[in-house]
C-alpha cells in the first residue's frame, strides 16, 4: 500500500474566506502515484473546514448569508471569557465540515460534474494548514 | 491491498426523499471480498447527501420538517439569479452530509444496532449517482 | 497493509455531555502498530456523534446552547408518536457530525496544534459504543 501525506497553507486576505482547492489535491494525487485509493482533505485548525459543493459566486455567497443566520457573530458567547472572539467561527466550520475523503479511480479524483473541494476560512489572515493525505495503490 | 468501486444511481419520484441504501452498499462490500477495511458512500452531485441515522417513518418526517426550518426554500438566492432554483438544496445537503464512511470487519459493515445508510435527494426527479469505494484486504 | 479495530465504550452520568477521547485513540493507533495511515471513529448509536474541535470549557456550553437552538427538544416531533422522546438527539448528532477520520503520521495522530477529539453524547445514560478502526502500514 502507498501512503503520501502533503499539507496546503493558506494566509487569508479576508477573515471570512473560501478558497477552491481541487486542483491542489488533484497536484498532491498526481505526485503521490495513487491510481485507486482515497484521499483525505481535512483542516487542521478549528475555525476553518472544508467542504465539497458548487464553484458559483452566487452560492458561496448564500452559505455565507446563511452561516451568519445560523451561527451568527458578536453574540456573547462564553468562549470570549477566554479573550477571543471567534466562537462563531468554531460553530460555523461545524456546520460546513472539516473534512472531506475524495475518492481516486484510474490516477484521478472520482468527483461528479460540478463537485469541487474547498478550504472554508472563519477566522483568517494568519498562517493555517490543511493536511492532504492519500491511500492507495 | 483490495480496492474495489462501483456506483449506484437514482432516478426518485419525488424531488426531496430519503432513500435506504444499506442493502445496496452491503452487496458491494460482499462483491469486493473484502474482510477488513472501510467501505466511502459519497454523493456524486452537489444537492445530494448520504447519511447515517434512523429507519423510522416519522423520524425521516421530522428530518424534512427541520431541514426545511433551517435552509427554507423559495428564498431569494444569489444562486438563482444563474436560472437555478435550488439554493436550498445545496444548504440542506450540507446539513446532513455528503457523505459516510462504514467499517468493514469479519466481512460485513461493522454497523450499530439502528445504523442504517440513507441517500439523501433533495432536487431529484433526473439521474444521480453515488460512489461507493471499497479499501480493504 | 495492517488494519485495526477496537471499541470505546460510553455510559455518561448526564444525558448529554461531551467526553474528549484524543488520548483514548491515540492509544489504539499505537496499540495498532501503524506508522502511516488513517483512523476512523464512528458513532455507532444514532443519538451520538464524533466531532473535532476546542477542549474548551466555554466553547462547549456554547456549542450545547447553539444545538439547543437549532434543534429544540420539547417539540412535538413525529418520532415521538413510536415512543421515543430523542428526535432532538437525531438533530442534534446530525449538526455535529457522526464521525471523523484522523490521519496517521510518523506513528502519531497527525492533528493541529489545537484540535481535539470528542464523543458527543445526546440521549446517554446507557451503554453505547464507538468504533476505532485504524487502515494503515
Amino acid at each position: 500500500m502507498l501512503v503520501h501525506t502533503d499539507y496546503l497553507w493558506f494566509n487569508t486576505a479576508k477573515r471570512r474566506e473560501f478558497v477552491r482547492i481541487t486542483d491542489d489535491v488533484a497536484k498532491i494525487v498526481a505526485a503521490s502515484g495513487a491510481q485507486e485509493g482515497m484521499v483525505l482533505v481535512s483542516a487542521m485548525h478549528i475555525t476553518a473546514g472544508v467542504y465539497v459543493n458548487d464553484w458559483e459566486n452566487g452560492l458561496i455567497e448564500d452559505f455565507q448569508t446563511w452561516l451568519e443566520k445560523l451561527a451568527p457573530g458578536g453574540l456573547p458567547y462564553q468562549h470570549h471569557q477566554t479573550g477571543e472572539d471567534n466562537a462563531d467561527a468554531h460553530l460555523k466550520r461545524t456546520l460546513m465540515g472539516h473534512q472531506v475523503i475524495v475518492p481516486i479511480t484510474n490516477g484521478k479524483l472520482d468527483l461528479g460534474p460540478w463537485e469541487q473541494i474547498f478550504y472554508a476560512e472563519f477566522d483568517g489572515q494568519r498562517r493555517k494548514r490543511v493536511v492532504v493525505k492519500v491511500l492507495g495503490v
